[in-house]
């Protein structure tokens, strides 16, 4: 049986739990969907929790081929969808290690994961994972907050921070890291600056529209080459009418169309790993932000699938072993 | 590994797809549930074929014990989810097909289906499995409509009329067909005479408040005795109110502690099969109607495990040669 | 053709936007359905002015015949939808007006208006007509709140004080107005006093569960015998599980069964006129509290049709010359 | 009294059920609107049958004069709104040929109809009956999805299929077609393909936004002409964002501006119908995707005001005897 | 100025974000609503972080007479809205410390805290205060769970475990400690007996269905005679068509008007605090789960009012030196 | 403590009901934020009276610091909120003096009104505010309709003639108004006309697209140069898919991001007042209508405070003496 299930197979209704009605094992998988449906270390509002499993039925709405990139990313890549990582609500430590270990154990078998969050605080597990298995690693982040706050009530793990913490943790090639999309109210002006001080390139949506997205694309490649690298999506990078279901939406932000210009002219970089994240369900009547963000993890698998095609998997050729 | 998955496993929001994330097969199964999708020939509102998933996320609030039953109704059973049977939304017959093969392959088995519509037309289908394997079957209809409607612009097969093309098809034991919960304005007063004519026992709403419902589950268990019997949930016997997500609501109604009363009331019979219908996700804002549809299966799966222990099992026993 | 157009005819989504598809006019018309689409003279939410349209969407669900009553309620009565009247939105005076105008109209032919509003207010525009036509008649208001508070920040005219407004211009018999399921907190103790000072009948929500259905109708038959009497229907009544969709819900109401016991059991009385008030769209996302109105509606025209069988319609009979 | 009902005679909330309260006939109609409630033909959500009444109460919010165009495009054409063909939910033929009756009827008499859909595959029936008036026509359809896969589980008709079942059917002009908005993920590669080899013209998404909506209006009208044009208006054209309710929805599409500029630039063609399907207001929680498709309803018959206020009314002046 | 602020005074749309809008402090003040925004250690749904700020909304809906205690709950008690308790997210202790501290403090001053949740862990913090003004004191649980699990997923701290926490810690008199409403599935049979065993009374649904709610008020009476006493109420005692928006619903659960008639009946005990828990406003579409707390918070105000009037508030009278 | 309350303080969720828990009174404020709840004059939705408080929630999702203006808006200008005006539901005209007492009362003390209506009509009470402490003031009108009907259904105060009543009034000096974003259907072809018969500059949202936003600015700058002006903004300036909860919506409108950069270009005014009118909470599912509004808010006390900066306070520098 051909995965993801055509349409011609079963009706797109008919799910069977899991992103496109992909297996949870095949040989020579090359990308893997994980849930990570945590959200304890969220601000204001919550509900991510559920984001995976909506993401996974949204995605009922896509077909296997992607034009742009002229591959079936999910045949191409002979994707799995290994479920949820069993986190543990109230303890972001404990939920951390089992969200580690099970990206870090994909990770070692030359699999890509995307994530579907969780709160942005995901993100920080799946990075430790990426370091023990490639060391430091890039990072392109799609979001309208640069998450480099320090602490919240003095607690230092919580869903502005993943990438305050990551830094301290020697995860990062801090010279390879992009943020894209800041915007909005800022609790002090130094907010910002903190990320530049991390060594990090921060481009505001202002900056954005102004320069295009091509040339946006060409920074972003040429500060990445051929580094392993990660992609993290916050969904409160488009603007709120694109994603109503998402935890601190900021008004001014990108159209779906612009978002995908965006991704999809990122390729040929040697992608790692990827997560879309802060996709709140409960706040998504229409379920159009559980959408795109299925269609941006098409999008991502296509990533891989193209860099494959054309004889670069990051996965199969620059594993270094693990253990 | 013990099914349902229990929440001490792994978080209930952690979901597997399935039902209370039963497996897809084990042996000895004594219940299965099966999603039945399939909407067409609803008359009103449409949306149905979403419902099993809609139930199946619902029955994440679940837990695996009945304290009435003092059962483990899924793991005494040892039931399974074999997933949505691909239904082909535009043609009637090739769907009933479908579903009539897939409920007839679990009967012959010795398995007690449980069926989530789907619009009640989807009964018909499991009732010509059940003729197939044990002959003409008695009912238990909960339901606000008698559903003996004959046709609607000349169609014969929508959700109106299964239990009178039951009744030509002999798939029925009519002395042994008890309808419970009708009310509503009708199109003729000769509406709920049909099923009178057709042999069949109509005890409305207004009636049964008046009765109580020892009295009512005392006449279903009197006229059933121990024949094999189907029980047919239309999610509309209940008010609105507890309902709001289904496609020809009916004020007036009962409560769901009221039908809880009466479906565990309904002990010692011998079902051969259960579904629960007209469940509408789209209409069903805060999921408590699945919520309810969920409930209900697993008082269903309890009632065969309650029988099952006292010795009584309808599958093990008196499944007659199929083929 | 007969009306209302059954779905035999046409489906009922096949909508022509009156109450189930009744015709505007029709030779000797008994009831006539109105639309009351005025809201200013509510005093915390707003939104009834949709409520015509959306009770008269739901009255789809419906079908022609009662089977308690045994009445083909509209073709019995040869009923009509006369659509809206043009209230206008900010001036109180100038809609009471057009309301009374409209109202009176139908009671000078002899033909018993279904009021569809609106805030409760325009019920005094009602009374208003009806005593022009009957003089003073009798009341039975279905509400949780009296509505006999006096002003609303000097406000005479808003939807606390039809009934005390109707009093003070002589609109009622005010030994014939039973108030009944009167609950709630109040502004001040003699908020209930103010409607027995005015010779009202008071019961209380928790009166009526004491007493039951039974005696209230007896008590509310026995106050009114044959005088002409206007039925006013407040859809907070119900408890807001029933009627999600309403401007002041108060907690702790009836059921939809016990209510349309309640209704049902008001047979043989004189009705000159009924409505059905303060149902808000906006607020009743599936729709199920229009869908109690409308069967509320259904309800008014087989008392009435139910009385005509016995030879008793208030309109035919009794009905004073006009001008 | 002049139509539509303007909101200086009547509130714009008090409805009668059509499009902005146009009158079932008028002398000389040149334009009418006409529901068709099918929705059964959709392979995966549904709903469209409540398309027609939603976007006649989204009319209210409209006014009688086009500003752009500057005509009363409702006035000018002395527009009507007949109704909703009385459909059959279970039977696509049946549906069809009804629908078909329906429209050949109005086009026989030089009248341009504007359908509510429905699922996309009532635009089949609407071509069979322009075939049987004008021939062979020309099409402009706006969709992301090109609608010609051949079968849905061996179903020749669904809402997939419209546009290769008109080829087959010699229903259109294959080089005067162009579908435009193409985007999203396919079944495979050779999906766009399909269209091509009809013969027709396939814009994709991402060529429009490079090329600009001045050049696509040139080259849609270059290809066209004066040929009988029909216009066919899939509401997923745009970008979910702006139309949360639709059945299919895919993100990356057009906004609701870009989408007003191509279809006013559409001037001085010779139409001889239009629709607008795939709405659902199950999904359309704030009403804004049926008042989008109210809108491009006003704009449609503006664009056949336009026209015969220029002299060139196709019904008036080419539409050839029928029988 | 009198408080609550009357609608006589300003309508009651015009809030000033305060429950009835009291004010933050007065003198001799005897009950203090109390925001206990926390919800990270819920199991399931997420979002009473919110409910505090929902019911203080919905209480806009209410007048300030009781009409069944006959008192002005907060005028009678000089009430105030001190806000909520600044919480902390993502760690469990640090907000407990913060809530018991507010409380404490209150309690201190004899004042009655009413405590609107939170998921159902903020109980303990709630209690922990208790403890130290008052001792180990008695406690009336409504909830559809006991909530005396112990671990989750080794987590001690969780919203299903502050009746077992609290035990432990000395917290609670055990033989006066009375839950009722108990339902549902459970994770095993001992799940109620590890109430028993606590020695707490557990009365279930079904039981309370037989006996009657004067049998029940009795009980608790008499169980608790004038031990000071703090009642919790979890919003899922009732059930879900009267309260949608709340974490883990149960069906079968009991009306508003029973809940009323239960709580109206429990006069006479020494209050020293209440809380409301588990309304979660993201699930709650018209706001009548919110609408239902906050009745009960002036259900429980007026407990404290109508003990008063009688000479008994515990506060005044039996508060022992703290400090 | 340092207002608006930091997020560092308290979470963002505990609220105290102000706009970003600003304080209702400071010495030496500039800027006053003022709830208007006044929706009697709206003529089709209805519910703008929610507007304020659901503004004031959605603003705890902002922080502290304006990026783009590089000042803390409410701190550089010591910014209050000092609740809702006491409006009067039925009554326009009463309304209408509170209204214009707190606004003038604001204004004489040299703060800067910000209004959250409300529809529409509130802001001509503001501007008879302006008249009296400020004389004929400048007006940037920010819409998609001119407002400068006059009267509907003979009634001369509504939400459709605020623009016109003013100019009768003397309020304006028409030479210095400006109306951007106008578009969508009209009831005449002089519905513009008015606009410019009365001397303001009318720019439909076409000429805006082509002339793009820097020339916009430019030409409202010009215009009003230094004279004391007024900004009123109309939600449904932006298209409905950027504000869904809005009571005229009208499609193709601008994105939030076209409409910020517009916004913050008008630097360097000399603003006496703002106000945000037309949000409908009863119709914003994910309510990023109020954040949208919330976000204006911020952006137009940043106007202040940048102006306040570069030393052009109009409170402090231009107020003429008032009484």
């Amino acid at each position: 049986m051909q995965y993801p299930l055509s349409p011609d197979v079963k009706p797109e209704f008919c799910t069977t739990g899991s992103y496109m009605r992909l297996p949870a094992q095949r040989e020579d998988a090359l990308v893997a969907i994980v849930g990570l449906p945590f959200d304890t270390a969220a601000s204001f509002r919550v509900g991510a929790r559920f984001a995976p499993q909506a993401i996974r039925q949204a995605s009922m709405l896509l077909f296997p081929y992607h034009p742009v990139h002229k591959v079936f990313p999910f045949e191409d890549t002979r994707a799995i969808d290994i479920g949820d990582v069993s986190v543990i609500p109230h303890n972001i430590h404990r939920s951390y290690e089992r969200m580690e270990t099970a990206m870090r154990d994909l990770m070692a078998k030359g699999i890509v994961p995307i994530g579907l969050g969780g709160d942005h605080s995901v993100t920080l597990a799946t990075l430790r994972a990426a370091k023990e298995v490639w060391g430091p690693v890039a990072l392109i982040q799609f979001d309208s907050h640069t998450d480099t706050w320090d602490t919240y009530y003095e607690e230092k793990y919580w869903h502005g921070s993943p990438f305050i913490r990551a830094h301290e943790e020697g995860l990062l090639l801090p010279e390879k890291v992009v943020q894209i999309g800041i915007r909005g109210t800022l609790n002090h002006p130094g907010d910002v600056e903190a990320s530049l001080e991390l060594g990090y390139q921060v481009i505001t949506t202002q900056e954005m529209r102004k320069r295009g997205a091509a040339d946006i694309i060409r920074q972003i490649k040429e500060t990445i080459g051929s580094t392993p690298c990660f992609l993290s999506f916050d969904i409160d990078f488009v603007d709120p009418a694109y994603a109503l279901g998402t935890g601190t939406p900021e008004v001014g932000g990108f159209t779906s169309f612009e978002t995908l210009e965006l991704v999809r002219g990122l390729t040929g970089l040697n992608y790692i790993g990827f997560d879309v994240v802060e996709v709140l369900p409960p706040y998504d009547p229409a379920q159009t932000t559980s959408l795109l963000a299925a269609t941006l993890v098409h999008d991502f698998a296509a990533l891989v699938a193209e860099r494959q095609k054309s004889g670069g998997s990051a996965a199969e050729q620059t594993a270094p072993g693990f253990l």
